[in-house]
């Protein structure tokens, strides 16, 4: 539950390269919709102009920032992302979806690049204080067939600096995923996303509808 | 004392818009070499590649960051300048003389912006770990005069989006300046600079010789 005093429902998607998070969470604002629930659809770094920046700086392949720099880049986006996007759309008793979330951080920055989770997490704290979604679904994918997907794309998150890291590190952020579910499987909803649009959709809107009350 | 094994001094110059940091920093440099000191000179936010694209984003008008936002950006530059730049300089056994560093984000985003000096220091200690300058210079000078000063300058701080604030802010910049000196009066040296460069210049000598075994 969302450790805040909100009216509305944050639901964030996570996942390696590849992993059709964007798709997914297009789908699933478009089904809440048709339900009659307002929604915002927000994604990570990108979703402010402070993060389209921060994005252009990370995809920059003539600087390659240390993880602690990389984290706290992220941060900055994530801050102004929560304060002017997030947290107004919950206070307005919206569904919140957004792409990436504090749980890209662990997994990229700490599991695929070796930097203390707890340390992650207390920055993450410090930053956006507490903000934990009521839901994140993980798009859970081989790397190895995620990055293909990826790069068969256009404006492909593969063809960033993230997505040329080597398959090991892309391995390592995975696992960390998966480890982050299993101690809060309460939180998480691991989905096999080596699977057709619609059946993995239709998986989602089962998981997303037991938040609501939806007939 | 720097709270790391390292056998450089580490000397910073901290002060308001127009206090005149940068070419104090360039006269000391000059100076200690004289004396046959191998000197570093960086400065910060602008001392990496990636310092450099952080300070165009603050200065970009059309992007105005909340204060933990600003912070971030500002610690994620700071930890690429103190990984690549004054930990191997101090490593080497240097002299790194850094125009503005921690002082600088307890006084602007902490002091000036409001955000608590506790966190701010918190963050700061987590993105670069202990170190502390062996002595910092602060240029004290009223906001209202150095402010007029910078304005005069071509590429001057003034123009940028920080300098743009109101004088309230700067002038809790410079009581936040005066609070640091007061806590830590063995680490801090503050100089009065409304003055003419050079009787400043020898002024900042002679309390920086006392730091090393000079004749």
């Amino acid at each position: 539950m969302a450790n805040c005093p909100t009216h509305g429902t944050l639901i964030t998607f996570e996942g390696g390269e590849g992993s059709g998070k964007s798709t997914q969470a297009n789908l699933l604002a478009t089904r809440l919709r048709t339900q009659g629930r307002s929604v915002t659809l927000t994604r990570e770094p990108a979703g402010s102009p402070l993060g389209q920046i921060i994005k252009r700086v990370l995809d920059d392949n003539s600087i390659d920032p240390e993880p602690m720099a990389e984290l706290l880049l992220f941060e900055a986006a994530r801050v102004h992302n929560v304060s002017d996007v997030i947290r107004p759309a919950l206070e307005r008793g919206e569904t919140v979806i957004c792409d990436r979330f504090v749980d890209s951080s662990l997994a990229y920055q700490g599991y695929g690049r070796g930097m203390d989770p707890n340390v992650v997490r207390e920055i993450s704290q410090r930053a956006i204080g507490n903000l934990t979604p009521h839901l994140t679904i993980i798009l859970d994918i081989d790397p190895k067939h995620g990055l293909a997907r990826a790069r068969t794309r256009s404006s492909s998150a593969a063809s960033d600096r993230i997505g040329e890291r080597p398959l090991e590190y892309h391995r390592r952020v995975r696992d960390g995923y998966l480890t982050l579910a299993q101690r809060e499987p309460q939180r998480f909803f691991v989905a096999d996303a080596d699977q057709r649009v619609g059946p993995l959709a239709d998986l989602i809107w089962e998981r997303v509808r037991s938040l609501f009350a939806f007939p």
